[in-house]
């Protein structure tokens, strides 16, 4: 694509997903990048911040003359947005979507061989075109979900294109798209509500105490009943896979009640320690810079030493790949666990904070 | 106590807490501690960090002439150790523990008058007598788990001791706190074992591929299989609790699974906004600076990028209360989401963020 013309790309629909991809293939591809969005403001506003060269009045204005097209409107929205876009387009135009889940627009799209699903991992924690990047999908896995019917010219066009944006396109068929992200995103979204509503209830059912809650069960909820409405249409198109998920979690709970309810000491330690084992192993997998490390951290917490410390990591070039707080009731003191990837950055972090007079103790990757 | 002549304070098993005690009712009530350790250089540490004024050979020589007597060992091996203490202490000595769990302590102990079982919150993320600090327990909860048999006098004793070591002492039943713990504490850390094994199985069932694994994972299964010993002498000593509260939650997931499957999106919607209802009523009650605020800021992930955050927040004095980073793949840009008490800190904070060149939402207490 970089040898030829700069392309001539469409946006249907304006937040941070379709803001980003403007921004970067303005930016990057130097591509002449048109936008439709349902609220006129919005699509100002991302012409404003340059993510748009202009607006268009419909969607199949802005297809007009498009190489590409991304539809980047909520899930419940892609299946007719995806179906205007392809009537509206030639026979040489990719369309392509940015949906979290795949099986059922597919389904319905599929058919088409100009039409490839797609799926980017970046942007899930914020939304808005105000929050828009060029570089919001820079390293970012990207799937795609072409079928037998996809076209290969089309596909190998798209594919390169996310590359040019920064991206890593991946291909995967729809639904092992969709039960991966049942296990890794979907199911523990249900989870961390199902926790948050029996805490809830036990913690209010016929008393007036409410206990401080521990940094476990602050984690372990931390997702709950995270924006509703996108959440409600994710669990609905990918409804077989996250129910799958769900109720192999029960089981898998159902069968832990058991053996805690036995007291089987050795029992216990060995599940315990597999699950730790798994965790890292999961983690692990995440990392280019070697296995996660994870260092925990006596502090004051008064304003000011989380700074000094991510300072002074920052300073000698450690980046800190996770964080949690732990503060003591008060707030005046307690600990922080960092992530650190590999045994060197682990190493130098740990002497770092030593230096400032905290006490460490380093977890390697084989505790 | 402080009028009266500095008290004699014996410590059993010096790690975290017994350390941290020693050095608080040291420093702050003047007490002489006697400490006594399975081993002799733990015990030799303990001493020259200042956390006690002498090691004993024997539990009976350390409870000898001692007003209380605090039992710090692991949960499994204090119902043996309290006797112990109970028959080398004389009338007038309250000997007390501080382990996790009460109900079988208080069933093998609470006959006798002297004895009243403890639990400070404090100090979970960190082991050892290195991380010992006088103000661990600084606004922290102790409970307290007194029964019909205790003498009145002695736990009047105790927990004002308590008090002069910063803590804020609370009575509880033993099963009532047992139940209590079970559902903030237990139970997500078998939440977090059976997520974190669910994932491993059906990510390496069959495929090559680890994916990425997304922020939600991370937080719901930050605490699996964190210290397997600990943790299995916690849940076999309250195993009718733990085993109830996850089977309550395994049912949850059954009817979350139904209405998953069953697709009716605003029954979805509905229940996925409770939830996060559920959980802020639960952390609001966590707060004292009013409830918590949730800014969602996006930002350069280069090292140095979070300190700068910090320390602009130290500066004008807001304290971050929790923090979730969300690094992107590359660990070159991310969003963070920092919890702040009280609107007022919070409208001062996302200030603070913008001035800095960030984008910040904020999620208000009544979102």
């Amino acid at each position: 694509m970089t040898s030829g013309p700069s392309p001539r790309v469409a946006v249907l629909g304006v937040g941070l997903i379709g803001g980003s991809i403007g921004l970067a293939a303005k930016g990057r591809l130097g591509a002449e990048v048109v936008g439709f969005g349902h609220r006129p403001q919005t699509v100002a506003r991302a012409v404003e911040i340059g993510a748009l060269d202009r607006g268009a009045a419909t969607v199949a204005e802005a297809c007009e003359g498009a190489e590409l097209v991304f539809c980047a409107a909520p899930v419940a929205i892609l299946p007719a947005m995806v179906g205007e876009a392809l009537r509206a387009s030639g026979p040489e135009t990719v369309v392509t979507d940015v949906g979290s889940t795949k099986r059922e627009l597919v389904k319905a799209c599929g058919g088409d061989e100009r039409f490839i699903g797609g799926h980017p991992l970046a942007g899930a924690e914020t939304a808005g075109v105000e929050n828009a990047r060029e570089d919001l999908f820079e390293g970012a896995r990207w799937y795609l979900t072409p079928t037998d019917r996809s076209s290969g010219l089309l596909y190998d066009r798209l594919q390169r294109l996310l590359s040019e944006l920064g991206a890593r396109p991946q291909a995967i068929d729809a639904a092992s798209h969709d039960r991966l992200m049942a296990t890794v995103s979907h199911m523990p979204h249900v989870v961390a509500n199902a926790l948050a509503a029996e805490a809830a209830q036990a913690l209010t059912d016929g008393t007036e105490r409410l206990p401080e809650v521990g940094p476990s069960f602050r984690d372990a909820t931390r997702v709950a009943g995270s924006n509703p409405s996108i959440w409600a249409d994710i669990f609905a198109t990918n409804r077989d896979a996250v129910a799958g998920s769900v109720e192999s979690v029960a089981r898998r709970l159902g069968e832990a009640a058991e053996l805690i309810r036995d007291g089987d000491r050795e029992r216990l330690v060995a599940w315990h320690a597999a699950a730790g084992e798994d965790r890292r192993r999961l983690l692990e997998s995440d990392s280019s810079a070697g296995p996660l490390h994870e260092l925990r951290i006596v502090v004051d917490n008064r304003p000011g030493t989380i700074a000094e410390l991510a300072l002074a990591l920052g300073e000698a070039g450690v980046n800190i790949e996770d964080m949690a707080l732990y503060p003591a009731p008060d707030m005046t003191s307690g600990a922080v666990t960092l992530w650190v990837a590999g045994s060197a950055g682990a190493e130098r972090a740990a002497q770092l904070v030593r230096g400032l007079g905290h006490t460490v103790s380093v977890l390697g990757a084989g505790e």
